[in-house]
């Protein structure tokens, strides 16, 4: 082998017909210009993690190996260990979901989890509701399964039962495949807002009626800022909802754990296909995080994470006011991690974003959460990971540069 | 919400047409069984873990999140970390691999990563060429993306270079397209045969010359009984090679870590892919990994698992010199994790296999190596994970079974 020179024959790799979906390359180039250091991000939907007790979650990682390293550090089931899963059913029952742990698939990440359900239920051309605007990354999923999106308009109430209804029989009239509604509930990716009670079951009726899925993403619904907990839709349409829950945001994304809950009926196929695609969530990981949920003091941890997130809110709204050129304006969030800004005509926010980079912040813009090319006028601001200071300070740089474009513009 | 009772309409979910693949359900059956307690399993493929540095590895980890949790426990590049990336590279370059550490793409196990790559190049119908008999895990990948596996015959210096290019030519004349050739070339599972020198070449013009791709899986590379190490195929065909390296057996399985070098030229789609279908590999996981690997008495560890290994291995083939019925044949492994065995006619691996584990024993049947309904007169042995002790009596019940179902059926 070794004396046989590389042949560097020009070869054109065919990719598959779903390898050119995936997140679009605008916005992968801004997420990574938000990882340069100095920057201050209101990219990123990273949690702060400085309130996290690291010197006990350092002793449990310890612990985890020094005591049971063999279990650790081996193979394990592909739904995932029993204690966690006990844990996940505790924490979905605060939203009102009655649930068993054999019911609880765990994956790596919920982001694996989407992918695993979409592979499971999208076929080539399949159309996939979301709200619109809508989380890119969840978007992303539907599409490298050949999905096609079809954005719901919503108001401050969330996404509006009568559009549904009637995309859905635009739908089936343009002879497709009415699929799955991919709705997040609680403080909305991007939007903010929560989807109302009334909604709730109207949308979950509609779904169901039509012979549709409902994918429930719900990273946020633990992070309302005054601790209100919103009821999960699961528990009225248990036959038809995907439930998709995450450790990222209410405790950190760097174990990559989530889980996601299935009707009946899919369960072990699902199985199966975490099982084919990764086959099992990180033993240690599992072990570290059921170790941190053992202790009740999460709940307090989370309390001030709630905190801290209303205060940078605030501090980000309060710049805004000062800062931002007439005709400005933005949702008001109780919860999560993100303000959704739609700002002037003549303010291009994909365009100008990267004169943003240049000044030293980074948001997203409102094209991403699109897959039909508007937002051009809008904006994500992410709130969680930049201290108060960074968040006044870029929010003004923000608003000099709306201001300036503005200006120009006339 | 909560005061509508939950309402359990029947409701028939569509599953996409790839959600029916997967590994079958009689060879979960038997893994499942083979977690459990008591039960002396031929089964796993799972690392004897008991000679790592667990007190290291504890103290490792404590200090990644005491020292860094902020980086370690949030989100990360999808590509991996740098130093992590760094390590494979070094790795890489024992088999023969010259790559920058922009080429390598670390993933949550390899198996994530050939799920990936196929995501990444198959198109429905397509046909995946393996040996035979292969991978269960990796035909599992193949077919839940509807491809088509073609098994080339293998001797024992692995596939045989002229049936392969005899198939693609049959599958060309039945109009369809040939994608893939996947092999494991050293110490191949579940064969034990490596893939010769002269063959490598070979296989690689093979590939080339009819527009394939080669993905070369490599989990037991570094596991040769003796120190000896193959040279990769990678570096005469870096054109059409996707090289899939693992952590899983040359370390440890329960981090989740392996990786994968493509094609320059699909390097960037499959990133997205990686980014859409699981953000990022752990970050927490891959800072322990470097840690790892940063002490060079890594290798040292290595060798005595080499060691450990290749004394099973004896254990196992001497018992099964004195208890298996005439007629039994196996290969001679170098390296790796199993013993390929093949029994006389009479016996029926698939069928007897529940007894064995009503004896307290577990193998895989060879059918679950073949995705063309043979193998039963074919079993794997895995001498990785049990003790000696374990070895010889586990043994000892096989052959008493086989040989009371040879004689039974006569």
């Amino acid at each position: 082998m070794a004396q046989s020179p590389a042949v560097q024959t020009p070869f054109d790799i065919a990719l598959s017909d779903r390898a050119k979906a995936g997140l679009p390359s605008a916005v992968r180039k801004i997420f990574r210009a938000s990882q340069r250091s100095g920057i201050i991000s209101f990219a990123n939907g990273a949690p702060f993690l400085g309130a996290l007790p690291f010197g006990r979650l350092a002793e449990d990682a310890r612990r985890a190996i020094a005591d049971q390293g063999s279990v650790a550090l081996q193979y394990g089931s592909s739904a995932g260990i029993p204690q966690l899963r006990r844990h996940v059913v505790d924490i979905m029952a605060l939203e009102g979901i009655t649930a068993h742990p054999d019911q609880v698939i765990v994956t790596a990440g919920s982001q694996q989890a989407l992918n695993m359900a979409a592979h499971a239920t999208i076929n080539p051309g399949d159309v996939v509701f979301a709200e619109g605007p809508s989380y890119a990354g969840g978007m992303a999923v539907f599409t490298s399964h050949e999905a096609e999106i079809v954005h719901v308009p919503s108001d401050s109430e969330g996404l509006i039962p009568a559009e549904l209804e009637r995309l859905i029989a635009e739908t089936r009239a343009a002879g497709r495949t009415p699929k799955v509604l991919y709705t997040i509930p609680n403080f909305q990716n991007p939007g903010g807002v929560n989807l109302s009670s009334q909604r709730r079951l109207e949308v979950g009726h509609i779904c169901r009626n039509n012979g549709m899925l409902l994918f429930e993403d719900n990273p946020y619904g633990l992070l309302g800022f005054d601790g209100q907990i919103m009821p999960a839709l699961q528990p009225d349409f248990p036959d038809i909802t995907f439930y998709f829950g995450s450790f990222s945001k209410m405790f950190a994304p760097g174990l990559r754990l989530g889980w996601v809950m299935a009707p009946a009926s899919i369960h072990e196929h699902l199985i199966n296909i975490a099982e084919t695609a990764a086959l099992n969530p990180a033993v240690f990981n599992q072990l570290l995080m059921s170790a941190y949920l053992d202790d009740p003091a999460w709940k307090e941890t989370l309390d001030v994470y709630r905190g801290i997130y209303k205060a940078k809110f605030q501090a980000l709204v309060e710049t805004l006011e000062t800062v931002m050129p007439a005709g400005t304006s933005w949702n008001k969030p109780t919860g999560g991690f993100y303000l959704w800004v739609k700002v002037p005509d003549g303010i291009d926010t994909e365009e100008l974003v990267y004169e943003a980079i240049e000044r030293g912040i980074v948001y997203v813009p409102g094209t991403a959460f699109y897959t039909n090319g508007t937002g051009r006028s809008e904006l994500r601001l992410s709130f969680c990971l930049p201290s108060i200071d960074e968040i006044r300070k870029g929010a003004a740089i923000l608003g000099e540069l709306f201001t300036e474009a503005l200006a120009s513009s006339k």
